[in-house]
């Protein structure tokens, strides 16, 4: 007989862990549709051909492919029968091999199935369109801790508009969820592309901007020593790379970070690349004006001061948030928990053309993901999760033997009409197994309803905590718990 | 430009479905809580050799398999590569290919992983273990109307008990959710798999037990004529047929039925298979004791009148209901919505020994599950859902102009505070877009806050259904939505 196991990678939830689970997913779910996202739900199995070449060569090689269905080996037309593949397709690899054999494969994102679905349906959506998404994805990774081949995504994007009020927004929601999860000592990094852009350009465009962002992105796991020593491989010199710490170590706050790039980029000869602030929009110096990701930065935090946020200690510009995926173009965000040793708990960012690769160019948006899993073990670290038996069941009625657990029946039914969760001890005997049940399981209250109760007309109800026992008529239970 | 689609027989969720599906997934979820089951997730990926097998040939050939990852082509071993496919195995087929490159499958269903489940936590489960699950599960079937390829179940089980208060509640869940959800014309049919094996009994043994079952789980699609003709092919005589067509057309209501069949099994000497009741569960005669079957149901008939069940008008106790299904052993239930055409949109019984296939025997269960995709088509015809809009917004603000946008920032947080879902228009520009665009999302309350009220501290607040408009003290917005 074999012992029966789960694929490395993924896991099973249990009641305690569902519920924990839930609890995190009701309040990003209350939080995105307080701020007018409504819920989209895709395909766990999406067309290969719209997975394929959109997360890069290595996202390719983790996508999870499902073998085409009935004889996957044959091709049938007219009753003929031919095979797909031959001995040489199998020498050729499996670069040959796949598409004969799988046409399909599971969602490895909530991005890419959210592009297709709004090029799928431009002709009947309302732009803007704000959406949220909270599904499994599934990534073929070697497993570690924290990191799984099955996980949560929680997304929410809005399309079809450029207004900065939606990357202040993500700033209020990702703040009012880490709030209400009692995770209160994070921090919301902010950052902007056209900043990392403008660096690149005042170390005089050397190199490869895409090379820079990758070493920058890895400055947290490497340091400054191994981000020097990637770029000088890369082709950089010893003074260039100076000057881009001297320029991504830039101190003060929000507004005092911008006013030292902002000198940088001025000493270094950057080409303006923005355009001139409205009078109202801010107090800045007009030079701030002229670069685009500096002026942005500088509204996003105009409007949050509008909407009257009140966490700017919680929130930092750090030019040295890079974000790996491709695709950003405007303002990037990333969300850590200081006090728990983990990666980041959320992040995204503004794109100028998410569902050009599906027809429909020119479409700008910005949105943000949240870390189930990751915010759930920062939750247990911390131990933050309020306590959570193994059932919903708030009350166990005892069955002594046939006759009275019979009898038990009207009142249970009236339990769990009054909408209090409740359950008869399936099996007549003893009571001491049934209290180890109700105990095991942390059921909190326990009705002892034998022979002699209902001949008195009461039930007795053990506060399991405590110990403490009340005799109640029978007639008075159902009020005496809904209080 | 490839037009992106979404694979056969799978579909996307927009705002309006999320939310109607939602509400019926949080009926099925209060009711399954009230009645003290507790919530289990498993795994979209299973081992192979966890599902295969399980579900007889025809479901092997339904499973959707998975491509391991990584060069599925060969085997690599401290650095040694070898191919794991030779052109010989082609030749062989998918039976001798699909092991070597294949070893995950998604879930078929939600019941073999809960098999898994208890099976693997046996030593840490508190036993009887009452779980529901609502999970999509996938089969390669041939899409057609009502039948996906992606389709979401939600089962409940209890293990651990042979206690027959569990089909009774079964039988009271059922028709809380449907009693619940407004579909009031529902029929609860009810059998018991040792009536079907008394009948077959009856029969005097002829041919296979199972091709009667199979033939008799037809008679709803084929009829009397299609069944008599397959059961004549099968080797049944034909005297013998029309002793079964007299015991399955047994007329009259529940008790009058379970006389009629009693009389049948006797008259026909069929041997009894029980064991007497005890003398406060039933009424009835004792010969009724010795039919397991019969007993059974009339056990669960008295728990129903006992639980103050108000419904028997929609039970019936229907002798000719089989379920394809082989591994039940007990009583055995199907719901139908009378005033749709539709399939069963509920069902489940008791099996004897869920677990034994993974190395755990002798665990009686019984558990049933609900249909949510044929719910929400019987819903849908019957016009039963509650209006839904494209978004959970109940408030748009316009946005004149930066400046008035940005000052209407503070109302919009404090709507958001109060729990009013509620947007600011992103983008500055002419109101009749913006009404056009609260009229497509179908949000109801549409805030002006433009210059004019501004400078006179009021917002105008228009009911978008009637066309009402009110001019309110800004700092009376809030509270006059709250009421």
């Amino acid at each position: 007989m074999q012992k029966p196991s789960i694929p490395q990678g993924t896991r099973d939830f249990g009641p305690a862990q569902v519920a924990r689970r839930q609890y995190i997913f009701s309040v990003i779910r209350r939080t995105f549709e307080t701020f007018g996202y409504a819920p989209l739900e895709t395909p766990t199995l999406e067309n290969l051909s719209v997975l394929t070449g959109k997360y890069g060569d290595e996202g390719d090689q983790l996508l999870f492919k499902v073998l085409n269905s009935g004889n996957f080996l044959v091709k049938e037309r007219r009753g003929e029968i031919t095979p797909l593949l031959t001995a040489e397709d199998l020498d050729a690899g499996p670069k040959v091999v796949l598409p004969k054999i799988a046409e399909k494969g599971l969602r490895y994102d909530l991005t890419v199935p959210f592009a297709r679905y709004v090029a799928m349906n431009r002709g009947t959506l309302t732009f803007p369109f704000r959406r949220y998404q909270m599904q499994p994805v599934w990534r073929a990774d070697r497993p570690q801790r924290g990191r799984y081949r099955e996980f949560w995504q929680c997304d929410a994007d809005v399309v079809g508009t450029d207004s900065l009020l939606c990357e202040a927004e993500i700033v209020l929601m990702m703040s009012r969820v880490f709030t209400e999860l009692g995770l209160h000592d994070f921090t919301i990094k902010i950052n902007h592309r056209g900043v990392l852009r403008n660096i690149y350009q005042a170390l005089g465009g050397e190199g490869q901007e895409a090379d820079l962002f990758v070493a920058i992105d890895k400055l947290d796991k490497i340091g400054r020593d191994g981000v020097s020593k990637e770029l000088l491989e890369k082709g950089f010199a010893e003074p260039t790379i100076d000057t881009l710490f001297a320029l991504l170590g830039v101190e003060g706050d929000f507004e005092e970070k911008l006013r030292r790039l902002l000198a940088g980029f001025v000493t270094a000869g950057v080409e303006p690349d923005g355009t001139r602030p409205d009078e109202d929009s801010s107090d800045e110096d007009d030079e701030l004006a002229y670069y685009r990701g500096l002026k942005e930065l500088v509204e996003v935090h105009a409007l949050l001061q509008a909407s009257g946020f009140k966490q700017f200690d919680r929130l930092e510009f750090d030019p040295t948030l890079a974000r790996g995926l491709s695709y950003y173009t405007g303002c990037i965000f990333e969300v850590k928990i200081n006090n728990v040793a983990m990666g980041s708990v959320s992040g995204g960012g503004r794109y100028d053309n998410l569902t050009g690769s599906f027809g429909l160019p020119g479409v700008s948006g910005v949105g943000f993901s949240f870390g189930v899993d990751r915010i759930y073990d920062c939750l247990e670290s911390l131990d933050l999760f309020t306590e959570t038996g193994e059932t919903p069941t708030r009350c166990l009625i005892t069955n002594f033997d046939q006759a009275s657990g019979r009898a038990a029946l009207p009142l249970l039914a009236e339990l769990r009409a009054a909408g209090i969760p409740a359950e008869l001890y399936p099996d007549a005997g003893k009571l001491q197994k049934q209290f180890k049940y109700a105990d095991a399981k942390g059921i909190p209250l326990v009705i002892v309803l034998g022979p002699e109760e209902l001949a008195a007309g009461v039930a007795k109800v053990k506060i399991m905590k405590t110990g403490e026992e009340k005799v109640l008529p029978l007639g008075e239970v159902v009020g005496a718990l809904t209080v």
